[in-house]
């Protein structure tokens, strides 16, 4: 039976916002085909972690037994996030492009789950470790476009989740999200409906496919 | 006289933050140099703004006589942020290098700032105003070096500060700061405190400049 972390940071509801209608969609394929796994969701929009702190961060360079209480409780809290992501089979983050990076939630949660020496560095807990990162965008973004340099996501959560964790990164990209709602974009939104089928699509795949490998 | 709008966003006080020792630096000079002007210190770690939430985002897109009360309230806070930084002659910004890219408080505030037709867009009311930045950082991520491609602070806030904004830019970046707290870096520690002497002047120079220029 397999754990999959669920994690979310648009601050808009399933309904209204690309990347969760996205996690959604794998989510229930996830459920209906293994009933008897375990889906853990973790909310950035609704309950944010806190950034990183002088003793959160120090803490994690000091042995515990030197912790003062102040960096005791603020390195508790980020073991529990820890433990909740080295627990998991599966990761599934929903990573919409806000200014060109991730938000800030998501990367607060980054802050407090990167911890040198325990999930990176010369050990890597998550090697391996299956990671889908629904990464939608109100634009286009991808190679050849003309805003391919502006892309912060996928470029950065490259980096840590493949180079820093080791773990099997999977991109899907619903792009130019914000096309229905922009008269400007109108002529786009035959591309944006094409580009969301294909997310769905590519969600429901993925889904199955790590049941299938991870429940069996 | 000028107004100085002094942001710091490392969760170290000044002598164990090397972007703080910079910003610490280029303020002092032009408090010297500036005795009548303004400075306005908005320190992020001490006092995070909120992340973008789903009224505070969906308020800047609506038209104000529309808005919900909670839409109203979350965009006040915004505008009062977007204010400060068009009431600024001059900006500078203390930019850690916290898992490669930006602190997540520094980006709740990009969030806040960036509001598309006030202050990025068709008018851009930053354009042409000086902002320098402080990108410090643990290792040695310049161009050559073998960490080029995990650079994320200086690209990204480039794209923000310089595409979006149309601010006149300029970066000074203290590297190697983890050198005399890491073992393993310790032949580095040369390099680490030439960076950071070259940072302290280019950072009173800047500010000798910036007064001259702005308090004439």
């Amino acid at each position: 039976m397999a754990t999959l972390l669920h994690i979310d940071s648009s601050v808009f509801p399933a309904g209204a916002s690309s990347s969760r209608t996205v996690t959604e969609a794998f989510r229930r394929t996830w459920e209906e085909r293994h009933p008897d796994g375990t889906v853990i969701h973790r909310d950035l929009a609704a309950q944010p972690v806190p950034h990183i702190s002088a003793p959160a961060h120090t803490a994690a360079f000091a042995d515990p037994a030197t912790h003062t209480p102040e960096q005791a409780a603020a390195f508790a809290e980020r073991v529990k996030l820890v433990e909740e992501l080295e627990a998991a089979d599966a990761v599934l983050v929903g990573a919409p492009m806000y200014n060109l990076a991730i938000p800030s939630t998501l990367k607060a949660w980054l802050d407090n789950v990167i911890v040198m020496g325990r999930t990176v560095g010369d050990v890597q807990p998550l090697k391996g470790t299956p990671v889908t990162v629904v990464a939608s965008r109100g634009g286009a973004y991808g190679p050849g476009s003309p805003r391919e340099g502006y892309e912060y996501v996928q470029n950065y959560l490259s980096a840590i989740f493949k180079d820093f964790f080791g773990a099997d990164l999977t991109f899907i990209v619903p792009e130019l999200t914000m096309a229905p709602a922009d008269p400007k974009m109108a002529e786009l939104v035959p591309l944006f409906e094409a580009s969301r089928e294909r997310a769905l699509d590519e969600a429901a795949t993925r889904a199955k496919s790590l049941v299938q490998r991870l429940a069996a």
